[in-house]
């Protein structure tokens, strides 16, 4: 899947807003993710997720001050979705899963033939935490993301954790893991080959 | 990706051994997906797990007696790799379980360009209960499916429980449900589509 | 399982506030716990998570305008905490999810005995949606609980779901299939009886 | 509480019998949990899961061959029952999750006031893993096990994995890590407590 341009947006979904001026480790993942996917020509936007009014609900637009419509468009014109996440009790974040929440709502709006907005799209997951945990966030973000249409390649994880009960952040590793830019660099060349493939090739008609 | 013949393999994890002459309410859903399929131009084989001597472990031949090595080669000679398991406890069965951790070696044989052995291939889950635990199951087996190497197309399950503490089998249904005959047909459509495209242009070097 | 009284709180992680006006399904479930504990001399209060700002974050307070300490006040004060969700996705709400997170600060605020604010507090689930995902909100919920400090009696969930695919509100039902009233009632008085043991006999020093 | 003297039964569910030869590293997180508890007044005996023929199946006996019956007898006769399962792909065995299955047979093996044969019981778990996993065995297994019937003291886990995509063996580190050491003596001494209250005073009629 050659020259073709793609392009990608990486939702990060940790609990803290830009405001508080730290940075994210889960912000650092989406930095390997970022520069895995311009080599394959693929530009990457990110929302910060925290930083919006992202109202609770199952709908496409919940009203008054939800800024959750413009994500959507933001979302429904990229090739490529990657659903970032920090690792908290071994779960995914309350942040992330709002906006999985939000994806619900694809299911019914589809087009004539039965294909949801989501159709032909590849979803990654970037996901890191102190310890244990990485796995089942991948877990529960691929079957959220596949339940509202999105296609996932080989191994499409991501991932850092350290050692049980550890309390390392991954913004502060003094160097990536090998492992982690191995698996980041793999997940990425699956994704943008398939995304490539799947936007020549369209899904046919679900109906 | 029009009228390029694909092989599918079923792997049913049931309980029970055919020797115990009951029928399998899994297998009624695979009845659904091999009929799918067929107007696909894919045809289906079924290996109904619990009649063979698959050994725990995670290596790719666990010696003597062992007859993972035959199912593992069939496997790997398909173009759509279907897991099917019973919910027990809202949970996949443990006989689909053993066969996803003999798949676990998948990791280490991989080609001279990084590639295992189900890259490329399309994985489908079906499943089904009394009640309660479908999407449960999906998130378990997509996840590991994914690890080991297999792709997904959207809304890449077909399930069905009853509702809350029932105890009504599938296989005793009068007819099937027309929700779970379409999400069937989606699911087949979709893997179709993706497994040929992979075929036809297979994932590249991810080394 | 004497007169002691005992007094319960349950935390409504639907995703629709008051000022919705809609009634909500995992308001119903509670309505059923409310009925049962009250028999058994224990006061339930509610919380709907919804119409509180409760900030994202690990934190026992995040800071002008979080509402969550008065809540956590609250829950430290009871002797047992339901936690209600409703199933979306198959998984439980980002709404129960924050207050999971909040609830994480429970690891390092504990007494001169290693105790947690949560040691000696049972917890339930309380769960409905329109179909599948109860076994699986109620496994987050249990491990998330547990991991900050509840006990667990047997049976701790009350749910609903419906058929596969489903679209039937728990609110809407004619009348409470007998099964879930079954079930409530059991955790329902499992629960009583663990929290007033826990509540004479308190968990020893951990350290 | 006090002096009281409880039996505990620990289930190994890794993959590879005795007679490999092999120590188990799961086995090695047991040999914590049974000095702890030893030091708590409580006995513990071990089933190699793996060294036993225990058919698939959800009755309390499958007939000729099956050697669950009398595992079963042994856990019935038990205070505390600790499932050990090795992490494999993020996810319990399939060997624990056998055990499991079987148990499901306690839901209709209930005695004249309704209650199962694990009612009282307190369940632990135990698990280790080259990497991540361990967060949802736990959550997996405390579902399936509360299902069943047994209770959960605070913290009811003991567990340890490496660093992301580490491949180092729980049984070969040097020493135990103190985080791990403090987690198991924890989870004993909670689970002890809980047991030695239940069995004073038995969870009453849940008819």
């Amino acid at each position: 899947m050659p020259s073709q341009e793609l392009t990608a947006i990486a939702l990060n979904g940790t609990l803290k807003s830009s405001s508080a001026g730290s940075p994210s480790s889960t912000d650092r993942m989406l930095d390997l993710f970022e520069a895995e996917l311009k080599k394959l020509n693929c530009t990457m936007e990110r929302v910060r997720l925290a930083d919006f009014n992202i109202k609770p609900g199952v709908s496409s637009d919940e009203g008054s001050g939800d800024q959750w419509p413009d994500i959507r468009r933001r979302i429904v014109a990229a090739d490529i979705v990657i659903a970032g996440s920090p690792v908290w009790m071994g779960q995914p974040s309350s942040v992330i899963k709002r906006v999985l929440e939000r994806m619900d709502a694809f299911l019914s709006d589809t087009d004539e033939s039965g294909r949801m907005p989501s159709y032909g799209k590849v979803a990654l997951v970037a996901t890191v935490g102190n310890e244990d945990g990485a796995h089942h966030v991948s877990a529960e973000l691929y079957q959220a993301l596949n339940d509202v249409g999105f296609s996932l390649a080989p191994n499409a994880v991501g991932y850092w954790v350290g050692e049980a009960m550890g309390s390392t952040d991954f913004k502060d590793l003094d160097s990536i893991p090998e492992g982690v830019s191995t698996a980041v660099h793999m997940a990425a060349v699956c994704a943008v080959h398939m995304a490539g493939l799947l936007k020549q090739h369209p899904f046919p008609s679900v109906n």
